[in-house]
């Protein structure tokens, strides 16, 4: 299985006065990288099925900094399924910049979940259509 | 020791379609809590001294989420120093909402530099006047 | 009438690496500044009623930059409500840092509408109670 | 002259509470569209050289709002050099998405500046070789 990855560029308004990255736009860029994993296979982070909002909201995530990136380096995100759980996913996402540098490593779990709004939001198990995507990966 | 704590609203552009702080932003009130913190003791995450950049950089970053926040929600966050190191300053931080509910806990780590640049960062031991006001807090 | 302000320190994660604060944070602190002002005459940018979303988005923006903000800086920003029309309602914003300097001037025009859904989002008259509390700032 | 353009999808923490792309974020995808606007000429938003930053801050930005943009919306922005003058470069952004529905239409003024410093920022007239490449697209 080929691993999956996705580029993205560090635009000028994601750094910061250091000249650096935000440490928190690695979490928009680990966003980025598992919402086109899902994608890719035909799943999404978020979607509207009779009327309910289902998705995958995250319960848990964290990020190790190795070595700054600056604007206008292209960071190559690759992305691992971890962790298959009954309810939730759990990914690896290894940055590296354009010099083949480690740049971060991040993790994220994401719970199965069905919102009937913000104060209604209740995990599921994976259904099996999902799930068997998923698996595939893992 | 009273626990040092700030409070921050929910504003409608920290929301993200779930109708729910985004995860990310999380990070960003950390961030605050961290500043005004440091402000408290006479310290700040990043200056000039003698024509040269000093800080306080992230090098690992975590949080738990327990409850949505929402669009208004007025945040308490507390912050603990859990862990003062030789060069690194680690903080433990307790989200609760106006209702008193634990939202979210997170983790920070960030190491004492010197900044001659974005490709000149170089991690250095904590000077004894900035540890010795961490110190009293942890 | 006296004029409604607030005031917000601009954040390390505001800046960028010019080491002043991103352009397009200042929409971000209008928006703080327009929710505050809607706040205090007891009304929203967005709520629910009936089980239906009501709300103000934004139909037009702008932001004159007149000096840079910095880390750390605190920010008053003033709202004056330009004018108010049949559905919508134009703002004016002033931003003034801790020294007095005049640093930046937008312009937020929303309007008054009902969402039943990101393709369903209906422009209405603003209703008279709403109009009232309004009409007594303009 | 083939107009300049960038495609960008809009992710799930680009969108805020009301389910479309939040209104500040459409100056973020502004920026990306004028540094890879700028890149393909061979210049950039910001540089360093001779030990001094250079770049192209903005002084003026605007945009007017036509019909929301949804998470996983592929956006494209056209960008058209509108006005060249002696220090400044005035770009137009039109956003429609792939359904070719006109989404958002933006303006920035850029100011051409050297930088020793946030207090220390002065504008000065566009040098001759960088005129020569935005004047091929004015």
């Amino acid at each position: 299985m080929t691993p999956f990855s996705i580029t993205r560029r560090v635009e000028f308004g994601d750094t910061d006065m250091a000249g650096i990255m935000h440490f928190s736009n690695y979490f928009r860029f680990m966003e980025v990288a598992e919402s086109d994993f899902l994608r890719s296979l035909g799943l999404s982070v978020s979607w509207i099925a009779d009327g309910v909002k289902w998705g995958f909201p995250r319960v848990s995530v964290a990020c190790d900094y190795q070595k700054p990136a600056k604007f206008q380096d292209v960071l190559t995100i690759g992305v691992k399924l971890e962790k298959l759980g009954t309810k939730s996913v759990s990914y690896r996402f290894e940055f590296t910049n354009q010099r083949g540098d480690a740049v971060a490593a991040g993790r994220m779990t994401s719970v199965f979940c069905r919102s009937l709004g913000p104060d209604h939001i209740e995990a599921l198990d994976i259904p099996p259509h999902i799930r068997a995507k998923l698996e595939e990966q893992s």
